[in-house]
């Protein structure tokens, strides 16, 4: 099998590269890194990627790291396949990038702050910062009011149709919906509604369905 | 003129579209905003920017914010003028993915802490926090530890040319050459080479020389 994925179940961006696949509709071969005994601080994994964080993914003699990257790369290169992620016009393709940027900047800052306090730390057997989960979601907050505002006007946060920015946030926002955190969805009706569509789609079920 | 940059002289994202278009030789109307009266926290320019950050910018009737999200759009719309700043082989541009997420989310971070504590501050007449500084300061020697190793193998960090990868760190590395910071660099000969050469560009001249 020529695509391989070594990432963690738990590992949102591992998640991320998952979903992108299953859009695609690409098989691929999933390689568990035991974090636990820090193999991915150790060599092969940082020879993929040096930083030492999962995931790490080749397709033939091509490897990459970085979730967003890896997507992208996915995108372009099987566009032929599957769900497509990207617009054709250019000014289409600017608008979705801009977008694309508040996700890795904006919004998964505290969604990735949340997901590790609140689901991650206890199975680790470490108590949640309840004051950083205050912050956190207060931050979060204010960018659902800016979704909120973006989703009355398109239905999906890059435009009209799912894209590339969508799917970024599905791990996260799946992560929220299983904790208090589900509330600060649902207090805003678009960002309620647009979370209930990007967490249905049948690609999303698969990854889920073979991490479990 | 159709592309206005709303920017500020200080704000290195507004640093990071204007080397774009001057590595593209595109002109353009630099529109300052007054931050200190909060006119990015107001309408028109949250109407661009929701988030009320700088810059924002105009192309038309185009209008985006993020300032890589607008530099990846210049390297596209205008890929036939000035220098290029992308590969056009679809494994070398996933490679360049992989070091712009790299830059944003991993040298970004540290290094914009440092460029507001120790050069943005005292402008303010406000102390720069010594255990902040610190703690960028040695994040950002873990960055450049693996910068040093890539750049002994490709001359820049995306590859064997200059592409959107090093012009998006030049105006954070530019302010680093003007404190303590620089030793850091300077520990490290490839990177330090690096410095020197994506300083030494000619755009990024006349960029200083507009805002000075």
């Amino acid at each position: 099998m020529a695509i391989k994925v070594h990432g963690h179940p738990y590992s949102p961006p591992t998640k991320r590269v998952l979903l992108a696949l299953s859009e695609k509709g690409l098989d691929y071969e999933f390689v568990p890194v035991d974090m636990t005994s820090g193999q991915h601080k150790k060599e092969p994994f940082i020879s993929i990627n040096p930083f030492g964080q999962v995931p790490a993914f080749e397709d033939g003699d091509l490897k990459l790291f970085e979730s967003r990257a890896i997507t992208r790369y996915i995108a372009y290169a099987y566009a032929d396949k599957g769900t497509p992620l990207f617009d054709q016009d250019p000014k289409k393709v600017a608008i979705t990038s801009v977008w694309l940027e508040v996700e890795a900047l904006k919004f998964d800052v505290p969604g990735s702050k949340l997901s590790f306090e609140i689901l991650i730390k206890p199975v680790m057997g470490r108590t949640p910062d309840e004051g950083a989960v205050e912050q956190a979601q207060g931050e979060l907050a204010k960018v659902l009011d800016v979704y909120e505002a973006r989703l009355s006007k398109s239905k999906y946060l890059g435009g009209d149709s799912f894209t590339l920015v969508d799917l970024h946030h599905v791990p996260i926002v799946h992560n929220m919906m299983k904790t208090k955190v589900k509330a600060v969805f649902d207090a805003r009706p678009h960002v309620s509604a647009w979370a209930a569509d990007i967490l249905a789609r049948p690609a999303w079920a698969k990854v889920v369905a073979k991490l479990s």
